[in-house]
């Protein structure tokens, strides 16, 4: 029988696993995301990245595990703060692991039904997220929020609803705090 | 449907998971796994604790995640260096993936037929464990070894092999390094 081979790698301080897939979401691979439209366009004339992604990835085989940095930089769009795509499992049953490295943000999580959850994350913070729930991590800091995430190797990543319809709460700064408002647009 | 919440628990500096499942593996627990035999009779007197596991683990069900922290104290029986037990996933195919947080030491894999691999490990290593290779991790420092795993929920534990037969190598300690010999034992 052929044995796939172990191996370990070191992420390096800003969040970098060597050797990795690397993805990077700018502010233009966003468009529809933010609620404030005009912020929105105002920023796209700098266009920044909102966040770089470094994933070591098995094939898609039940049993088998992912693992990957994200670096979510932090900024704003109107008062809404930085925040990941966020996506179902294509699998929706797949649960995930993460594990906070660095800066502070958190997670908005979401049912099929639109309920929501908000984690708080800060270094050494771990998050279940169970089967079936959305996820999209938030950079509420001023630096660089940096985190760890492992995952089955079959899960996939289902973009396509939250795209469409959103998250069900905003994660904004209002008078230099950190809150969880209704998302106007959400249906 | 009824969905399971999401949750973030911090991990403390000393590798405590706040309301996890703790197992406690003694020095008297793990009679038969060293080399040195005298020594081991030697150390009991004292029967150390060797290691101690903090784990938030979910149902047996294909696709959830379960996850650990281990402190793994630093010592030796003879030259041998502390470790834990180490086993093959119950259900084979399943890979795991750990996260150094705190220490100095190393992963031994084994495949069923007695290849074996050492990854090194220090705080920021993430090692891939594939599907099919028991795994150990052993304390080469000075100072109590942590690290995360994660795991899927129906991987389960298989220890009876490594308990029997043991792994091919052995990690020592010789002229002050950290050295991989042939277990004069292993079958």
């Amino acid at each position: 029988m052929e044995y796939k081979r172990p191996f370990g790698v070191r992420i390096d301080e800003n969040g970098v696993i060597p050797g990795a897939k690397k993805l990077v979401r700018r502010l233009s691979d966003m468009r529809g995301y933010f609620y404030d439209e005009k912020a929105y366009e105002e920023l796209l004339k700098e266009d920044p990245v909102v966040y770089e992604v470094y994933a070591v990835e098995q094939e898609e085989k039940d049993g088998d595990l992912n693992f990957a940095t994200t670096i979510l930089y932090p900024g704003k769009v109107g008062k809404e703060f930085f925040f990941t795509k966020g996506h179902f499992h294509a699998k929706a049953d797949r649960a995930e692991i993460y594990y906070a490295l660095k800066g502070k943000g958190g997670m908005l999580l979401q049912t099929p039904e639109g309920e929501v959850e908000w984690v708080p994350m800060e270094p050494g913070t771990v998050v279940y997220v169970p089967p079936y729930w959305a996820h999209r991590t938030v950079n509420t800091g001023d630096e660089p929020f940096i985190f760890l995430a492992i995952y089955p190797a079959d899960a996939g990543h289902d973009y396509g609803s939250i795209k469409e319809k959103g998250f069900a709460k905003l994660v904004v700064e209002e008078n230099g705090e950190v809150k969880l408002i209704d998302n106007p647009r959400w249906k």
